[in-house]
């Protein structure tokens, strides 16, 4: 069968794979490819060598954000023919660590774990695939073509369960929203932000395009200005640029009592002058919360697929800016101006 | 009466002062002072001018620790003639904020409070004061002069409340702790680590003197070595410095999925390098969280008075290392090596 993959960090290996099919040992329910969503980790792993080959692989089949439709599945996996299925990134280290053990490998504690597209184990980027059921996550079919977004939108809800569950801390509920950057996470930050009734503002630094519309058609306010000319001081941020010089200007601006999620990673190294002292006491006599979140758990795919489910399927349809054919993915890595989500069809 | 006070930023006029006995204003139970905690926030107030005094006075009586006896109480209130009986510090904002509004004023969020002692108001420095009900808690009569105690222990309360309010957000509960500075909030904070039967480690720059002892006493352990150092990685750190360079050393030294509460202040103000991108990644592809804590609310008191009535009571005795008399009430202010917790008697 075919596949897309790469070497990591060799650009110019990106192509089209000729691969066995899908081996037994990666699950009993067999899967027809239909999409797959390109995201920065994608381009870094191109680019930047992140991830890691599977043993006795040559290449790394790439696309962890999947959609397909299962041709095979056991009895009793809840799963038959027909349906649209996603399946999860991260499985749980073979020797697990607590959270592994407690079914949270998105909290995986030892590293262990292993990635679908991204470390030790072939993505879903291959016109067949294999899972266990344990991993695959069945998507309305009304969603069609828009299930591909859930694998981002299980990110970003569960960035809101942390927040809500580090909220529990305080018996005021968080009124006004920020989210940073105006990408797929952060467009679909602010989804689930405008779902909670939240005032909701986004940042970014693009002044035209889809995004300022999109956000408006969201009832949420665009803004190109600097974090600290927001005529709000936000309760609850989502950052999702990843960049220290957003975290710290949302920082500053952030309201007492804030929870501030983290759910970005930026590959720049620049080091900057600043008073741990001050940002310390800002932190304490703020009773404010910084925390990182990554992947997501099976309960967040869940939570995802009713959010979107919720969501107007024509403002989903926008974010899908862009299709490429298989033969030609390695287009997808280029995002233009306008690209929100691109994707890789295989059928 | 008698009260001790000073005008803040003016050491020299740090001395007994001659007030009116306390207005029925202040409210209806009438306490008979017994000690005040002298803790590095009166020093500031001394020192660096921090608080501010009530209007209409020359002074600010100080003493936000404290301890006294029921003189007259109102039917109903709960409270009788001889209880033992500590001040809450913060009341609510007369405009209160959500936070205010919902009884929890430790995180008022529009700065509109008042502190006994530290700002707008007289402290419990005073041969008698008056409070309102709702803010007095009733101290255990089995604690005696430890009551004193009561208040630098919510403050760790409310930490630890707040350590495990934010851990829902995980499946797996902590194991090892991470104290750092072992004096009083310190050595309160590896107290309720143990209780909570957590590997507790304490980082105080001391190599000897009683904090060592009374860290070994808890059955906790003390290192005087950098937290890089560590044999372990703490998955729960409670940072009582206030200093930006443990923040950063502890940072770099905690496990994945690892809670930081900060709960000292420190009043430095010293520009660092750092890589604040790197510093985004950790957090976010570690799962972790670090969360400011000021202040307590009346729920902390009462764990606070919770975990004090279980301890043992030789251990926390020892933590009242000098009482100074009223008169030379200033000589609190200076801490010798030795020193944890100073009181002033105002018996």
């Amino acid at each position: 069968m075919r596949a897309i993959g790469v070497v990591p960090g060799q650009p110019e290996s990106a192509g089209v794979l000729e691969v066995e099919d899908p081996p037994l040992s990666d699950g009993q329910v067999l899967v027809r490819g239909i999409l797959v969503g390109i995201c920065g980790t994608d381009a870094e792993i191109v680019h930047q060598g992140y991830g890691h080959v599977p043993e006795g692989a040559s290449h790394l089949v790439i696309g962890h954000e999947s959609l397909g439709q299962v041709v095979e599945a056991p009895e009793g996996s809840g799963l038959r023919p027909g349906d649209m299925v996603v399946g999860m990134v991260r499985r749980p280290d073979p020797v697990p660590c607590p959270s592994c053990a407690a079914g949270d490998w998105d909290m995986c504690s030892n590293g262990g774990y292993v990635e679908r597209g991204i470390k030790d184990a072939p993505g879903y980027g291959s016109q067949w695939w294999r899972i266990d059921p344990a991993y695959a996550v069945k998507v309305d079919p009304a969603l069609g073509r828009l299930g591909v977004l859930l694998e981002t939108t299980s990110v970003v809800a569960k960035a809101w369960e942390q927040v809500d569950r580090i909220g529990t801390r305080s018996r005021v509920a968080p009124q006004v929203a920020l989210v940073t950057g105006a990408g797929p996470v952060g467009l679909l930050a602010a989804l689930l932000a405008r779902q909670r009734g939240l005032d909701t503002w986004v940042l970014d630094v693009v002044t035209d395009g889809p995004k300022p519309e999109l956000v408006a058609e969201l009832g949420a306010t665009y803004s190109s200005a600097p974090a600290s000319e927001l005529p709000v001081q936000p309760d609850v941020v989502v950052e999702c640029t990843g960049l220290g010089s957003v975290l710290s200007a949302v920082f500053a601006q952030a309201a007492p009592n804030a929870v501030l999620a983290l759910a970005g990673v930026s590959h720049h190294s620049k080091l900057v002058e600043g008073d741990l002292d001050a940002v310390n006491r800002r932190l304490v006599l703020g009773n404010q919360v910084v925390f990182g979140t990554v992947n997501a758990g099976r309960r967040h795919f869940e939570q995802a697929g009713h959010a979107l489910g919720v969501a107007d399927p024509a403002w989903l349809g926008r974010l899908l800016t862009r299709q490429v054919d298989m033969a030609r993915w390695p287009e997808a890595l280029v995002k233009t101006a306008d690209d929100i989500k691109v994707t890789v069809s295989l059928d």
